[in-house]
C-alpha cells in the first residue's frame, strides 16, 4: 500500500518535461481527423448558403440581398478580428510569451470553432427528421462566440500551460459551453445577444477555477518575464483597440435584424466610451505622480463591453449605457489595483491576464444589469410588438411577464458562474495529471519551451559579452552563467 | 504694482510640474458625469434604432435591410478603425512616445464622441417638439468625424502637452468644430462628404495655431527623443495602412445610399493609390542615393485621401481623381521637405507630426477642387434628377446655381481656416495657464513622465547613464564614445 | 569580336550601384502620368457608381441597397486589408528588411491597381460601342485580385531586387495576369472565384521563375540579416492573422449574390481552420523537443485558403473543406521542411517567404481540387437552377456537361503555370539587365540601401564592440558599465 503510495507520489512529482513532440502532433491529427468524420455525418449547408437558394428565394420572394450573409457577415467578420487579433494580441504583452500569447490562441481558437459547430449544432440546430445540423453565417459567430469562452480562460493560464493542456481546455470548454448556453438559453429562455453570461461570466470562471487547481506556490520563480517591455505593451494595444473597437460588432451581430442589431451597436459604443474615462480616471488616481499603467488601459478599458453584453438589445437608452460603462471602468480598474493582489495570495488564484476583472466580474454585473433592465421593460417604451420581439414572448413563453423574465435572466446568470467554477475544477484536476507537458515554476512565460526562437540580438548581447568578457578572466563563473542562461 | 507683475511672472514661470494625479482624473470623472446628465435629458435613440421599428417598417414598407444600419455599419466600423487604431497608431512612430501616441489618442477619442453626439445633435439633430435628439448609426459617423478634428490637432502637439490639456483641446475643439460645421454645412449649404474643409482644414489649422501660441524655445532640449527608430517606424506603418485602406470608407459613410457611396469609394481609392506613387517619387528624389524617408511614406501617401474629402461624392471622373492624388503627393511631400522647417524656424510653430503638410494643405486644396469641380458641374453628366440629388439643391436651395454653389463651396473653406486659426489661438492662450502639467522644454516626447514604464532591458537610460558616468572620470573617452553610438 | 565580348562582360559585371535617385522617381512619374492620360481616354462610372444611377434604379424597380457596393463593399474592404497589411506585414518577418517589406508592397500594389483596372477592362469589360471602361466596386476587387499575383511574387524576391525592379515586375506581372486570366475564365470558361489558379498559382510560379533567372551564387554572404527577431515575429504574425482571417472574403468577394458568397465564406472558414491544426502537427513533430517554428505557423497556416479558392463556391461539403485544408496544413509545413531546402540547393531557386509552399503548390492543389468538385458536381445535389447559376452554363456554354467543365477547370490550371514559368523567365531576363540598381549578394535583405533608417539605439552591436574595447584597455570601466547596465 505504501509502496503503491509512494509509487503515486513519485509519478505525479517526477520533473517536469515539457517535450510536447509526440503529444500536440497526435492530438492534432487526431482531433482533426475526428472533426472530419463528425463534420462529413452531421453538417451540411443551410437554405442560404446552399445551391437551392435560388429557388428557395423565388418561393418566399426575396431579393438576394434579403440572404442572411449581408445582414451579418461584416458583424462576423468584426467578431472574427476580434477572437484572433484581439484576443491574440492582448496577449502579446509578456515580453518573451508573444509568440505563445497569439499563436496558442491562433491553435484552440482553430481547433474550438470547428468543435463548437458541432456541439452547438446538436443542441440548437439539428434537424432531427435528416439528423443533419444545417449551418450559415450565423452559426459561424455562434461558433466563434464560443470559442471566446476558451480563450478567456486561457487569459488566466497564459504562459503557465503547455499547449497540449490548452487544447484539452478548450475541449472539455466548447463541451460545457454549449451545455450551459442550451440551459440559460433555451431551457430558462434568458437574453443575451452578446454573452455577459454565457461567454464572459462563464469563460472567466471557468478560467479561474482551472487556475485555482494548478496554482503554483513557486511561481515567483519566474517572475523576471512575468512582466511587459515597452514595445510588447504597444503590441498589447493592438489587441485591446481591436476589441474595443469591434464590440459593438460583437454585441450586435446575433441580435434581431433591423432595430435589434442597431440599438445593441449604439448601446456597447457608448457603454465603451464611458469605460474609457473611468480608467484613466482611477488608474491615474492610484499611482505616484497621476502616472498611467498600461496594464489598466490595456484591460479595464473593455469592461464595459463585456457588461453590455445582455442589455446591449434591450432599450436601456443612451444614458444607461453610458452608466454601465462609468461603473465598469471604475470596478474594473479597482480590481487590477485592490482585488488581483487579494486574489493571488489569499484565494490563491494566478491569474495572469487578470481576467477576473475583465470578463468575469463585469460578465456578472451585465447579467444582472440585464436582468433589471428586462424587469424593467414596459409595453409603454418598447411597443407592444417591439415588447413581443425583444424578448422573444412567443410559443410557450407567451405569457411570460418581464418580471419573470428578469428572475430568470439573473438565475442564467448563476447558471454560468456554477458551470464556470464547477467545470473548470473538474478539467484542473485532469490537467494536473503528469503527462501534458507543462513548464515547471521557473520556466513560465517563456516563449523558449515551446518555441523555435530566432537569435535575437536585442536582448542576448549584453549579457552575452559580458561571458566573453568573463571567460579570458574566469571561465568557470561563465560557464556556469551560461548554463543558467540556457536552461 | 510691480509686486503684483513679478507674482503673476513668477506664478506663469515656476518650474513646471507634470503631476497630473488630481487633475486628470478630476476632469475624466466630472466630465464623464456631465456627460450621463446630459444623455439622460438629450439623447434617445432615432426611429431605425428603437423598438418601434418593427411598427415604423411596416408603414414605410421597408424591409429589415433597408435600415440604414445596413447601409452605413461597415463603412462605420471602418471609420472607428481609422479614429482609433489609424490616428492612434500614426501617432506612436515618435521612439519612446508610443504609450502617449496611442494611449491619449484613445483617451480623448472616447470623450470626443460623447461630446460630439451631444453638440452635433444640439445644432443639427434636435427635434424642438419634444426636445429631444435621436441618434442613430449616422451620428456615430458624425461624432468620429469630429473627433478626428481634434485628433489632427494633437498631431501637431504629439508630445507636448499633458493629458489635461488634451482633455481641454477635445472640449473646445468639439465645440468650434460644430459651430463651424453648422455655419458651412447648413447656413452655406456646402457638400463636404469627406471632411476636406470642416474635418482637415479646420482640425490642421487648430493644431497649428496652438502650437503656434505654445511655442517651445528650447524645445532641441529634447531633440535626443524626437525621432524614431526601426520598430516605433512599423508600428506607424500600422497606422499609415488602415488610414490609407480604409480612406473610401471615410469620404463615402455619410455620402447618399446607393450611388453616392459607390462613387466617393472609388474615387477615394484611386486618388490614394496616385499619392503614393509621386510621395515615393519625391522622397526618393530628395535624399542621397535615392533613399525613401519614413516620415513621408507613413504621411504624404494620404494626402490624396484628404484632399478628395468634398470632391469624392462628384463626377469628378476616375482621372480627375489621380490627378489630385497625383499633386497632393507632390505637395505633401514638399511639404515635409521645405515648409515643415521654414515654419519651424520662422513662423515658429512646432508640428510634431507635420500636420500642416498632411492634414491642413491637402484639405485645403480639396476645398477648392471642390469648389471647382462643383462649379464645372452640368446636367449633361449628372443628369437633372442626379444633379439635385447630389447638391441637394431643394428647399431653400432649388434655385442655386452650380456656380454659386462653387462659390459658397470656396467660402466655406475659408471659413474653416478662420475657425481653425482664431479658435487655437484663443484655445492655446487658455492652455499656457500653469496649471494643466505639461512637461518642461527638456522632458517633451518622453512616455516616462504620464505613464508607468516597465523596466526595459531594451532602453537607453543604462547606456547615457554610462555615458554621464564617464564624463566626470574622462571626457574624452565619452565623446568618442558618443561620436560612434552616432554614427 | 574580342573587345566587344569584353565589353559587355565589363558592362555585365561592373560592380552593383543601388543608387535609384533618378531611376525610382522616373518611373514612379512617369508611369503614374501615363495611368492618367489612360484612364481619362478609357475609364468612367459605371451604372452604380453614377449619378444616374436614380433613373436606373427607377426603371429596374431596385432598392438602394440592392446597388451592388453593399453586396460587395465589406468584402472589398476585407480584400484591401490583406493585400496592403495582409500581405504587407506578413513580408516584415525579416529583422532588417521591415521597411522594405511593407513599403515596397505599399509601392507596387498602389502602382499595379491602377495598371490592373485598365487591362482588365481592356479585356472584360471594354464597352466596344463608346470605347470606355465602365467600374464599379466589383473592378477595385478584381484590380486587388490582380495586384496580389505580382505581391506574391515579390514574396520570392524579397530583399534581393531594387524598388525598380518591383515596379517592372509588377507592370509585366499585371499585363501576364489579364492574359491568363482572360484565356482560363474567357475562352476555357473557367470558375476561379478565389483564384487559385489565376492568382496564386501563376504568381508563385511567376515570383520562382524571377527568381530562378536573378539566382545569386553569394547569396549566402547576406545570410546574418536573412532571419526574424522576436519582435519582427510578432509583426509578421499581424499579416498573417489578417491574411488568415479575411480569406473568407477573399474568395467570396467576387462570386455570386446570395449563396454563392455565403458557401464560399463557409468553405474558406473551416479549410483554413483545418490548417492550422495540422500545421502545427507538422511543425511540432520535425523540431527538437516539438518546438514550434514561426516560419510554419506565418505560413502554412493559410495554405487551405488558397487552395480553397476555386471550389470554394461550389458544393464541396463543409468536410470536404475540412479535408482540403487538412491536407494543406500537411504538405504546405512538409514542403518549408523537405521542398525548400532542395530547392535551393538542387533548382538553385532562392524562394525568401517560400512563395511555393504557401501560394504555387497549395495552388495547383486548389485548381485541381476545383476540378475534381466540378467534375463531380450532380443535378441532384446542386438543383437544376444551382448547377447552371454555379458553373454559368449559359451561352455558348450552355450544353457544357459537368465533366467537360472539370476537364477545363485542370486544362485551366496547366495555363496558368505556363504562362507563370515562362514568363516569370522572361521577365527576369530583362531584370538581369545591371540598370536597376539591385543590391550586391552581401547587400541583401538590408533596409539601409533603399531606405534612411533611423539611429537606432536597439541595434547596439556598435557600442558593445566598443564595451569590449574598453574592456581590453580597462576593466574597471567595463565592469561598472555592466553594473549600470543590468540596473
Amino acid at each position: 500500500m505504501g509502496n503503491v503510495a509512494q509509487c503515486c507520489k513519485d509519478y505525479w512529482c517526477r520533473p517536469k518535461n515539457t517535450n510536447v513532440r509526440i503529444s500536440l502532433p497526435a492530438v492534432c491529427v487526431v482531433w482533426q481527423t475526428a472533426m472530419i468524420i463528425l463534420f462529413g455525418v452531421f453538417i451540411r449547408y443551410d437554405d442560404e448558403s446552399d445551391t437551392h437558394w435560388v429557388e428557395h428565394r423565388k418561393h418566399e420572394n426575396l431579393s438576394d440581398i434579403e440572404n442572411d450573409f449581408y445582414f451579418r457577415y461584416p458583424s462576423f467578420q468584426d467578431v472574427h478580428v476580434m477572437i484572433f487579433v484581439g484576443f491574440g494580441f492582448l496577449m502579446t504583452f509578456l515580453k518573451r510569451y508573444s509568440f505563445g500569447g497569439v499563436g496558442f490562441n491562433f491553435l484552440i481558437a482553430s481547433f474550438g470553432l470547428q468543435w463548437a459547430l458541432l456541439m452547438q449544432g446538436w443542441f440548437h440546430a439539428l434537424d432531427h427528421t435528416t439528423g443533419k445540423i444545417y449551418i450559415g453565417v450565423e452559426n459561424l459567430i455562434n461558433a466563434d462566440f464560443c470559442v471566446a469562452g476558451c480563450l478567456i480562460a486561457y487569459g488566466a493560464l497564459l504562459g503557465k500551460v503547455s499547449p497540449v493542456q490548452l487544447m484539452v481546455i478548450t475541449l472539455f470548454g466548447i463541451t460545457l459551453f454549449a451545455v450551459e448556453e442550451h440551459i440559460i438559453l433555451s431551457l430558462l429562455h434568458c437574453r443575451d445577444a452578446g454573452g455577459s453570461m454565457v461567454i464572459h461570466t462563464f469563460g472567466g470562471y471557468y478560467g479561474l477555477a482551472i487556475s485555482w487547481v494548478l496554482y503554483r506556490p513557486n511561481l515567483h520563480q519566474s517572475k523576471r518575464l512575468n512582466g511587459s517591455n515597452y514595445h510588447s505593451d504597444v503590441f498589447a494595444m493592438i489587441g485591446t483597440l481591436y476589441l474595443w473597437m469591434f464590440w459593438p460588432s460583437f454585441n450586435s451581430a446575433i441580435t434581431d435584424h433591423g432595430d435589434g442589431q442597431h440599438r445593441a451597436a449604439i448601446n456597447t459604443y457608448l457603454a465603451l466610451a464611458s469605460t474609457v474615462l473611468t480608467t484613466y480616471a482611477v488608474s491615474s488616481l492610484s499611482a505616484h505622480r497621476g502616472k498611467l499603467d498600461m496594464v489598466h488601459i490595456q484591460n479595464a478599458t473593455l469592461a464595459g463591453g463585456v457588461a453590455m453584453g445582455t442589455a446591449a438589445e434591450f432599450m436601456i437608452q443612451p444614458y444607461g449605457a453610458l452608466i454601465v460603462g462609468f461603473c465598469c471602468g471604475l470596478i474594473s480598474t479597482l480590481g487590477y489595483l485592490v482585488f488581483s493582489p487579494f486574489m493571488e495570495k489569499v484565494l490563491k488564484i494566478q491569474d495572469t491576464c487578470g481576467v477576473h476583472n475583465l470578463h468575469a466580474m463585469p460578465g456578472v454585473i451585465g447579467g444582472f444589469v440585464g436582468a433589471i433592465v428586462a424587469a424593467a421593460a414596459t409595453e409603454d417604451v418598447y411597443g407592444k410588438e417591439g415588447l413581443i420581439n425583444t424578448f422573444d414572448f412567443e410559443g410557450a413563453f407567451a405569457n411570460r411577464t418581464v418580471g419573470t423574465q428578469g428572475g430568470f435572466q439573473a438565475a442564467g446568470t448563476c447558471v454560468a458562474i456554477a458551470f464556470g467554477i464547477v467545470g473548470g475544477a473538474a478539467v484542473g484536476i485532469i490537467l494536473r495529471l503528469p503527462i501534458w507537458g507543462d513548464p515547471a515554476d521557473d520556466n513560465c512565460f517563456d516563449d523558449e519551451v515551446y518555441w523555435e526562437l530566432p537569435e535575437d540580438e536585442e536582448s542576448l548581447p549584453p549579457i552575452l559579452e559580458y561571458n566573453n568578457h568573463m571567460v579570458t578572466k574566469n571561465p568557470d563563473v561563465s560557464e556556469s552563467n551560461f548554463s543558467v542562461e540556457q536552461s
